[in-house]
Order: structure tokens, then C-alpha cells, then sequence
């Protein structure tokens, strides 16, 4: 392994939090997470690499959707425990709901209020089920 | 507990990761942990206050540096773990090592290279230790 991956702080599970931000909006697109073998491919391929959880597998962005995430680039943060992802994001949808972003949800007065809208229906993103 | 706090999806320590983004630039300047009790007062407060984990207790950003992060407003994501915080940053300096923002190394080459200045040195921020 490269010695930039050994200097991030891995927590007990190997993995670090990665934040996806569009590189030209400034928008916070998605947080994922990373193993030391998806941020190695991540900066290799220059497109980002997660570690679903849920899947227990490499997740390439944008697999199933096409919605890739191409890094600009890479930061890390000064506890070297989070990674930052300046991003362009294919198709301008991020979340799997077909949204830019996957935070479209403000509090106002004591609710979750959905903000944006659905971009592109998710059963033409990703086929019926 | 108010409805809108049981919403999230906590992990199994209690905590989701929250990020705090400057309101005016778009630049994303800390990354931190909540629990319950922490996004409660961040939502009453209007100000930013984490769970810091090596310390074991509230920490209410600012409380020793001054660097307060004022809250325009709470982004919950899809899966409703983690959240976003849009803030005016006191001071300009988000970071404790007297840096705008904690994501001031970036990957070039294969190494973590500083690329943003210190503003103002922790010593004057933190007092002598």
C-alpha cells in the first residue's frame, strides 16, 4: 500500500467517511464511506470509489446509474479521519432518490421539510425492479 | 425527545457524522460527530455543538477558541445519518490549527501536500498551554 493511505486514520471497522462536493456549485452532494482499497481506486481511476456498507462490497458511484462522481480533487482532513471530494457529477444527480444532492431535507420549525425536487424519476435511473 | 431527533438514523455509539459547510463561500470547513443530546442544542442554540468523542463530552464549537458556528440552517440526508450544518464561521477559522478550514491538505502526486495558510496561530488562539 502507498504511504498516503497508511497517514489516514482508519477507524476500527477500516473506514473513513468521504464527503462528495460538486466542484463548480459547492453543493454537498453525498456522504459515503471508504476503505483504504476504494480510496486507492478512487484516486487511481479519478472517479469515486465507496464501501457500501450495506453490500459489504466496492461501490463504483455510479455503477448501476451512471451517475459517476469524476474527482477534481482530493482532501483530507487535519484529523486525517475524514477524506473530501471536490467532484463533477455526471447527470447533475447525486442521491438515489433523483436529487442533486442527497441532502434535501431542512429542519423548519421542529420538521424535516423536503427542499428539492426529483430531477429524473428513480425507476428510469435504475430500471424497474 | 422531539420527533424530529428520532428521525436519524444514530449509529450504534449514538453518533452521525455532521458537517459544517461556510454559508457565504461553500467551502466545507469541519467535520464532527453529534449525538442526541449535541444536534438538540445545535437546534435550540442556533449555534454548533458536537459530542466529542476523545473527550467524552459536549463540545460546544467556539467555547475555547471563540470560533463559534453559527447555524443558517440543518440538512438531513436520505438515510437520515448524517447531517449538514450551513454556519457563519466566527473568526474565519474553522480549524485548530488556526486554518480556515480543517481540509487544508490536499493529494498531489501521491503525497498530502498543505496547500491553505494559517491565519492565526494557535497559540494566540488557545492560549499557552
Amino acid at each position: 500500500m502507498s504511504e498516503w493511505l497508511e497517514e489516514l486514520q482508519w477507524d476500527e471497522k477500516g473506514l473513513v467517511p468521504a464527503i462528495a462536493q460538486d466542484a463548480a456549485s459547492g453543493r454537498v452532494l453525498t456522504v459515503a464511506w471508504m476503505n483504504r482499497e476504494a480510496l486507492a481506486e478512487t484516486a487511481q481511476r479519478g472517479e469515486a470509489v465507496y464501501w457500501s456498507r450495506s453490500r459489504g462490497r466496492l461501490w463504483r458511484k455510479g455503477e448501476e446509474s451512471g451517475h459517476v462522481q469524476r474527482v477534481i480533487e482530493l482532501r483530507l482532513d487535519c484529523d486525517a479521519d475524514t477524506v473530501l471530494l471536490r467532484v463533477e457529477q455526471h447527470g447533475g444527480i447525486a442521491c438515489h432518490t433523483g436529487r442533486e444532492s442527497c441532502f434535501f431535507r431542512k429542519l423548519e420549525q421542529g420538521q424535516w421539510v423536503t427542499m428539492d425536487p426529483v430531477l429524473r424519476d428513480p425507476s428510469a435511473i435504475y430500471g424497474k425492479k
